[in-house]
Formats: C-alpha cells, structure tokens, sequence
C-alpha cells in the first residue's frame, strides 16, 4: 500500500472516528444537531489544527482541504442520530471511548510524525503527537462542562505517549514511516483498549483530601 | 456609503456587543471589574482571534490596532456597570441575548469574508465565519463555567450558518460585498432574534436517557 | 548579572512555578500521573504558546527548545508528589497559590516585552502580557473544571496589569529592560502578594441577582 495514501487514510479515519464521538456526547447532553455537528468538528480537527497552530504551519490543514470538514460533518451526524439506537447507556459509552480511542492511537502517530518533519527535537515530537491525540477530546469534555476523558484515571496519556514515543523511536531506528505508524497506532490502542476493557488505572494519589 | 467604512462599522459594533454581553454575563457571575474586563475582550476580540489564527493571518488583526481592545474594555465595562440598572434577571438575560445576536450576526460575515480572501473552498468560507461568529461567545461561557449558548437548543449554529452562507451565496452571485454584508448579517439577526423572541427550538434527540 | 541570562531565569522560574501549580492542583483533583503532567505543562507553557501565535512568532518557543517541556514536567510531578505532605488544605491551597504568584509576576512582564519586541502600542503591549500571565492559569482551572482564579474576586487581573504597565512605562522612560523586568515583576509579585496574604479583594456588584 503506498504510503501517502495510507497516512491519509489513518487520517480520514481518525477525523470521522473522534468527530463520531463528539456527536455521539452531544446526543447524550440532549444538543441540537447544529451543537451536534459544532462539537464533532471540534473534536475531530481540534487536534489536528493545535498541531498546525504550534508548528506554524498555518493556515491549517483543512482551510485548503474540505474534505475533512465533510467527513468531520458526517461522522458527528451519524454519531449523533444513531446514538438512540444503542440498548443501555453502557453500550453508548463504550461506542464512544472506542471511537475515541482509534482516534487518539491515529493522532498520537500522526502528530509525532508531524513534529519530526518541523525538525524538532524527539520530546517535542512526543509533546506534539500527545497534544494532538488529546486535544479534540479535551476541547469536547470541556464544551460540554466535563471533566476531560484524558484527565481522568483511565491510561489515556499514558497510551498516547506509548504511541508517540514508539513511532518517534522507530523512526530513529530507520523503520518505514508506513511500518513505523501502523505498528505505533496499535501499541497505542491496544493499550488504551485494555483499559477500557479491564478497567486498567493508574493509582491515583490516595491521600490528597 | 464607502464599503470599507461599513465593514469597519460593523466589525467595531460586533466588538462592542460581544464585548457587553461579556461584561453583562461578569455582573451577574459577580466577578469583579478586572474579571469583566478580561470576560468582555475575550469574548469582544475572541472570535477575530480564532479567525486569523486558523488562516494564517498573523499577528491578529488587534496587535497592530489598538482600538480594539479600547472597545472592547469600554463595551465590557458599559455592560459590567449597567447591569445593576436592569429591573429584572428576565430583563438582564434578554438584553446579553440581544447584544449577542449583534456580535454573532456581524461577525458570521466577516469571518466569511476573511475566509473567502484567503481564496478558501464555499464551505470552509462558511466554517471560518460560523467560528468567528460562536468563538467569542464560547471562550466566554466556558470560562464562567456555563454549557455555551452556542450549544443550547435555541438556534445559534443555524443562524451564523444562515449569514455566513448567505453571504457566501450572495458573492457568488456577484452582488457588492457591501449589500451582500448587511443583507446577510440582517439575515441571521433576524433568524436568532426570531429564535430569541418566540422561543423557536430545534428538536433535540428525546429519546436519549 | 548578564541581562539575556537574566530573562532565561525568569521564564524558566515562571514555567516551572506555574507547572508546580498545575501539578499541585492535578493531585487535589486526584488526577493520575499523567494527569499531572499534562495540566502541569499546560499551565507552565500556555501563557507563552498564546503571546507567540497572537504575536505570529511560530513555530512557539518551546518547540526548538525542549527544556521547556522537562522543566514544567519536573515542575508538574514535584508538585503532584509533594503534595500529600503538606499537613492541610490550607498549606496546599497557600502554596498553590504562591506558586502562582510568581509565574503570574514573571509573565505579565516577558509578555509585555515580547509585545514591545514585535513594535506594538503599549497597550497591546500590555495586553501581551496580562494574556501572558493568566492564559495558563485560566487553561488549568477550565480543564478541572473550577471557575478561572483570575476571574475569581482576589486581585489577580490588577496585580498583571500593575507588573505589565510598570514594564511598558520603564521602558518609555529608558530604564534599562533588566532593571525594569525585575522591578515590575516585584510590583506585580507585591500587589498580588498582599492580596493573598490579606485577603484584598476588589468590590464586586453588590447589587446583581
């Protein structure tokens, strides 16, 4: 598979999975569907354009490429108007945290890879790759008035940094670009699909009252 | 009247009133006159911001204009001090409504405008004015922790995307970007007033526990 | 004392001072390590990330220089770990705030100076530097969810201002840029100080509902 090709698919994909999961949110806090689809478009290229804004390379990804407004657009809607199919409240936020987190493992790869390129050093990359996998989710918790996903005690960072490190270390290995994404994108989910699925945390400080 | 003059009217009356309905909202959350200040030019000057940034047009326009900020501390201000006047919560909410309505109808032009100059596609033109319009106003209810009024079910989104579309249209139509302006911005004025006025609502998803 | 090696002290207390605060506060919040480290270098490095992309000076600094990060990391989880030993609520509560103190009071006067840098009027310049100082806390205490300490009625917003127009006025009378920052700094430090220290507090409207 060429390789341009498959970044923007990694990209496509992770744009429509975090946008579906700021519709999905915005159905759950009762929003309109125009909240709907502002909250998708901010979840799905909130990560992308801090990324952009930072590395000064404005204007932003989508101010030439639409396509990723339509897809974000797309993705809230669908997230949004099929979240009243799901049986039980724990079906939806499971359908939530997993889109999430194709999002974030996507994000954390292309946001190293984006910090490499400016010709940083491989923490910035790291810091890049984080800041884009957390901050559309930030921007939606904080819309909505919660507490972020990504500060609450459930491996999240933890998995982006996983996933930063292991592309930015790959790369210094001379590993394919291709290779080096796919395989950190997964580390990344994987280790943010445990924890969704057995509940994995970090210890919190007990003894702060 | 001299088109540039009218986008200058414009942009400095959407300031102001951004900028009041800030120092409005400051009042009634009790902060003191510094927090209205800073409440009232972040929502006055935050949508503009937001709309340079993201298009590369930097530093934003109030680095190099000074008048900006004035209005908007005068706006904050006129609005922190005048609140007390109000005989009634109804009274006072009414009146951070409508300054908003203001502030969001001007500014859904120009951030389609400005979007528009930067040659953008019809629909990211749309984006970069639905921002510029519902940016201030969002920076300044997520920041008294408030769930935004741009995302509460009264008509918000559907308005600033009526204006910026509107005016989008109306351009390619080749009609004068000074009546093409006020007819759009008239537009959505129109649409949100109506919204504020008669209570219109969007559905949202009842079914959704 | 050299005057370049001078400001790198002062910017650097202020990242690592302001990351202690995020990472105290990430501890009272019972964040996980992460956590921490995400609101620690969110708060050290907001403040500065904003004064360069308002002030079109991208990449932001932090990106060709990596200490940064480390400083407001180390500074983060130093604050979340020593944390438990404070023997109260109020110890902890006092050194956050202290903490704070000093970024705010380093800050307001390195964004008032970038402004001048980039040739703006002094009240841009002033602007630059108020953002500079309460951006990074306003982003720790939106993200937990708490209403911003600048907003809160103790005298934060003045004692920037005080720092910030002492600075643009030193300059305008030719004080040396070493002498003016250290003294500006002390003012706002002082000003902000005593508030803490006496409870000083600014009237707000008695009057609102």
């Amino acid at each position: 598979m060429n390789v341009e090709l498959l970044f923007l698919v990694l990209d496509y994909s992770g744009v429509a999975l975090f946008a579906y999961s700021g519709g999905m949110l915005a159905a759950r806090k009762q929003l309109d569907p125009f909240g709907a689809a502002i909250l998708g478009a901010v979840t799905g290229m909130g990560g992308g354009t801090l990324r952009d804004v930072l590395l000064g390379q404005l204007p932003v990804y989508w101010v030439d490429a639409p396509e990723y407004l339509w897809l974000a657009l797309i993705g809230a809607l669908v997230g949004y108007y099929t979240s009243p199919w799901a049986q039980s409240l724990a079906t939806r936020r499971a359908a939530l945290a997993w889109a999430d987190a194709v999002g974030m493992a996507v994000f954390c790869v292309l946001g190293a890879k984006a910090g490499l390129a400016a010709g940083s050093h491989w923490s910035i990359a790291m810091l890049t790759g984080i800041m884009s996998a957390a901050f559309g989710g930030l921007l939606r918790d904080i819309i909505v008035n919660d507490v972020p996903l990504v500060l609450r005690a459930d491996i999240y960072g933890l998995a982006a940094m996983a996933g930063a490190g292991a592309y930015v270390l790959a790369i210094a290995m001379n590993v394919g670009t291709g290779t080096a994404a796919v395989g950190a994108a997964l580390l990344a989910f994987i280790i943010r699909g445990c924890a969704i699925q057995f509940n994995w945390t970090l210890p919190p400080l007990g003894k702060v009252g």
